[in-house]
């Protein structure tokens, strides 16, 4: 599998303010590439994190790309993933409608009955790990389903375990023209954070976009 | 006054690990370009906390650059100044020894016998606000003895703090090829954060250096 994660972040790095309310960051220019990087995939990942503070679709914007997609046997829209270890997703969330096929990777802790709850929703569950979803197996999982190209939109605690399990190989970083701030505002990459074998990237790409720059890096 | 920050940032916009250890993020070519924008300045200025992670000298390495400040009538090396509300620098720190002027930006509330031991130990000190440091009426005095160009080193909480106070002009920032990641790392900018009226930037050049980019914003 080959897992791709792109985000957009302030020049300070962050992906949202304090209070994880959205902030426009890039423009359409992004946008359009941002389309078009999640109709060449076979599913687009987040955390539930980010489907508490965003509500996200996932979907394609662009018809024609949907059309496309159709066009070469595709599903109209990629499979949509949600990193939930303990089965939190609302059932009501935007990702569970009936746009595209959607996964929820849940750990053996997740509680019975959100689980079921969820899988009445519409939900594949695929449960790997324990207590925490166990990244490595449910993309080992998703695979074997045909998802061969996965991007991940964040957030920041989700890039980190995937860098931390060496999930990752491509970043695509569009940091725009504003500062965010906060000691405690969500950035690239959360988590416990590295002390010692940080991974170490190579820049394939840099180039102007909007009123910022996209860098590309390869883990 | 001009004021300039600079600072090097992983990927992922951190300026250090959590454990607030200085990480090797740019390289020889990133080095020469900040010596060379230290000799062009008037003072190098950090926030307390820098000086306690990292007991930086902030004086120029290129004895080139030593002597033509020295013909041109200037200082050998740049003042320094440290944002220390409560004089909490170590007299022993490195920025108190003899190799440049130095200038301390404290609170009113500063104590007393902390901010004697500091002129003792030849720092110049700047009272401005009552418990935190008023920043736009310290620089203002540092301009008032001929600091005219200022060049700001971090850490996130001071950068935060003046871009707070809209006393910002350019933002330069070496993006490195690392990760570093952790919810708690110091960031390019922490404090609050804003929530709204964020800094609006305008990208004014970008240049690969090293293994990574330089951006150079203006604020």
């Amino acid at each position: 599998m080959h897992v791709v994660v792109n985000a957009a972040t302030s020049a300070d790095g962050k992906l949202s303010s304090r209070r994880r309310e959205q902030i426009a960051i890039s423009g359409p220019e992004d946008f359009e590439r941002v389309d078009a990087l999640r109709a060449d995939c076979d599913a687009v990942m987040v955390g539930v994190g980010t489907v508490f503070a965003d509500d996200p679709h996932l979907t394609l914007d662009d018809p024609d790309r949907v059309a496309d997609r159709e066009n070469g046997g595709e599903p109209p829209h990629p499979a949509r993933v949600v990193a939930d270890s303990r089965a939190r997703t609302p059932p009501d969330a935007r990702v569970l409608d009936d746009a595209a096929t959607t996964y929820l990777l849940v750990g053996e802790a997740a509680p019975r009955e959100r689980v079921g709850a969820l899988k009445d929703a519409g939900a594949r569950v695929v449960v790997a790990g324990a207590e925490r979803t166990d990244l490595e197996g449910a993309l080992a999982e998703l695979e074997s389903r045909d998802i061969e190209r996965l991007m991940v939109e964040g957030g920041g605690e989700l890039i980190f375990s995937l860098l931390e399990a060496g999930l990752v190989d491509e970043l695509s970083v569009f940091v725009g023209p504003k500062v965010i701030g906060g000691r405690e505002a969500p950035t690239l990459a959360d988590g416990e954070g590295f002390v010692e074998g940080f991974p170490e990237l190579s820049l394939e790409g840099v180039e102007r976009l909007d009123e910022g720059v996209l860098l590309r890096w390869r883990v």
